[in-house]
């Protein structure tokens, strides 16, 4: 695999599993290029008022939010080799299922990230991936192994 | 239209919103076909290991029952015309957002029906929709304007 | 062909070519069946809000409309044989030439409908098409021919 | 994203919202390819005959040129990652239209672009998008947000 | 198999090689639903100019003529189940080839249907197909083998 | 659902595994329509020969054969709902892991039949079934499970 | 356009046409990069025997060769952006025909190339072409044309 | 061919096809990037426990494992341009034949490559392939022929 792999981070933005990964990929140096949804929460939410213009409706200030944000997501997870999905105990984190649901359906590779606790509530999910995690570094050891030469 | 228009209805068990739209789709007498999951939590959560064997770990228990159940929802999904995803306040409901996220990636048709405190959780999933709606009524209309002769 | 062939008709509103080639087809007992949008322009224009509530800004009024009419068109063109598209000399009948172009990229087989004053404007249009007539009783003609037994 | 992101500029030939966008991409040094039809809009009517040979009926003089046109546009918007549609005051612009259609079906990233004046008559291509921009720069913001790092 | 397989019949159209197949799939009474292009030479040829007006050049004639014709012929090749593509030794027969290719493509299941003098020139033609027939009976063979119930 | 599901059984054709899920299913009256390869034995291996043509080398006599049984397992994998394959302990049964490849290539639900014994030999197949039974009576209580109303 | 568009050379192998284009897309420096099969036909009717062993039946010899030449041409027109069409006045040249209608499923950009003469037999080939040439020099100017930077 | 043709080598790993392929690749100087899965049969085994945790049932443990090694392989399926399936006298091999399969369904060209012997077992993988060689240094010559220059 001369070109870099490409692995979209879905999902949870309130701790550092991204940061966890990039930092465990980055030790072993592997081929591979990690890409993530923007994870500023903040901008996140206000970036279709900020550029498009204000609303007075909270739904359409979503909306239009939502919609650009789709924009950078699924161009990464057509792009994407392998979907990394991570659900945390905080929040509802729809979204982060949504995608989980929209790469299945493109056939991606997916890699569900996700304490125990919540085995049951995300039994669908997890049954449609190729492994489910609990830890980050499981991730970088999954995508280790799955990349290396031999 | 002479064939009747399949509409798949993901999402809460635990409410009466399919019996309201069923009922409002008999009344009106519109050409649709409803379909659904299984219904029946019970039933849903033991299948696996009802039918394929006890398992010990509680992961597998689930998994196995999840894929069997994922036989029925993906060929429903997969004949839909139109795929109704309904969230409710209890419960995570990964697997509505999931299936949501699976047929907007198929090209469905998204409908989705949720109480307007909902809105910003499910801004993403709305995004994906051709209608937001927060009654079951209001499916029923809306299939009822959309299967219309004239 | 024992199953009836599916002819979608697009485009203008405000003339009755829809009703002339339903008068063609049905004289000339072709096994077809002739779809279409909803054709009555104020219910199509104000779905949005009759079924899903109010809206203060027109674009957004719009926009809740235009989605739901888009459930019905999409599923049309996704199931039709063919796509006959009509262009009249009013209005701007953006969503015709999208329609046009929304089927061709499915690999639909489009006829195109339009007077000969408005050539040189379709040319790219026509260009995507099997078929450029300038009166409905072609198209008949040309179903007719296509779906001759011999 | 390592690669740079394609994004094709289609519709209005008349105006230098291109040169605005492409300046303010290069401005902010965005990892951006912006493509575009063939926007001389004398060699693009002519290309067919010119290269091809004379015609007699301008209906073929147009259809030659339009066709060599397409074989430049569809691999352009196939290619695309994102397709941005420009309508403007002038003209009944139903290429545009129908490159709106062509991409939204092959689920590309649209953004249309256009004055506010349009948004009724727009209001289907608008549904189909994932932002209804006004001014050029809006466009930019966009993908500058949505090619940021973080 | 309870629905009627579709089997669509390509290529020459001056021997009764169709009437022969037509004759042994109602013999052996299989559930088949055999299709064709217009195989009446001349209104193929004149179906263009007949139905959308005359043209001075032959060119634009026969272009008329073979997009109706192809209204027809990719609608019934993307239905099919199989596809029979007979070569004769007359005429070049393009079209033919075209089909075969098209078809194959389309992932269709070929059978190819000529004298073992051509072998040779329709070995790429040939290479694509899951079965190369001498004689039309043999066609009816394979469909009573393929279609019989144990 | 109220066309019958389509439900494709691949692989071992020397035990009655086939006729006690058929027996099954009808005494469940289950909406279900099996298919299956041709199971004759000899009539699967001397097709080639018998309608085309004899042939000196063995690989040739299998290869016509083997492109003719083709026509009818591709055209009803295609069409399935379902897929099932079973493994038995005889023979190397390529074909039946090459089917389960071929149907898991197209998306289709996969249920894998065999004895534990095989569980390690037939893990990589395993991994992409919905279902993995070791009793035809479980491929029943499946398929009644997934078909049930409520 | 920074990566080179793939333009695919099928048909005829006896004349210098593949030459003229080359030197006419060298000479005018666009960014294309040529492609096209294996041209020396001793090469090419043989790699069959000659790699996999000798063959008895000159059917069987022609399908080795066919299918190793199959491997080639059908990965070129898969990355193909383009594909042109050569027919010449000698030989049935079934594979070029094959070859357009191939191309012409995949959704492929076709230009075809020959004699006037040839006009009638080709019409239903020329009908999916998006221009029709009868001189190498203006398939390089298309090519220039489509590929000019304004 | 300016980038690399991608081979994908798959089954049998207890001899050194895979090496002799490598070193007449590269005494050739084919512009070819083979990729394999992981052939070390230990590793390929235990991964999964040994990234996800120990399963007390050796149907999970080889699960976990085949899901792992399953996002390496279907990547590298999804990627190439070429897959060879090697078929050797020991193991079942089934996922050589579910990679073969899976390879044929998404139109991936195959070459398979086993002993003589297996030539009747073999049948209806052989038959979905574009060649059957029974020695690897046929395999380099195949690709050494289809990369060819001229």
């Amino acid at each position: 695999m001369t070109t870099k792999t490409q692995v979209y981070l879905s999902g949870e933005i309130h701790t550092d599993w991204r940061e966890q990964i990039a930092a465990g990929v980055q030790e072993a140096g592997l081929p591979v290029e990690l890409t993530s949804p923007v994870t500023d929460h903040h901008a996140s939410d206000n970036c279709g008022v900020q550029i498009l213009g204000e609303e007075g409706d909270p739904f359409w200030r979503d909306h239009k939010s939502a919609k650009i944000n789709a924009i950078r997501t699924r161009i990464l997870i057509e792009k994407a080799d392998v979907v990394v999905v991570r659900f945390g105990e905080q929040y509802r984190q729809w979204n982060a299922a949504f995608d989980a649901g929209y790469a299945a359906a493109l056939g991606k590779r997916l890699i569900i990230l996700h304490d125990r606790e919540l085995n049951h509530a995300l039994k669908e999910v997890d049954a449609a991936a190729l492994a489910v995690a609990d830890r980050p570094e499981q991730v970088v050891e999954i995508l280790e192994y799955v990349l290396s030469v031999r």
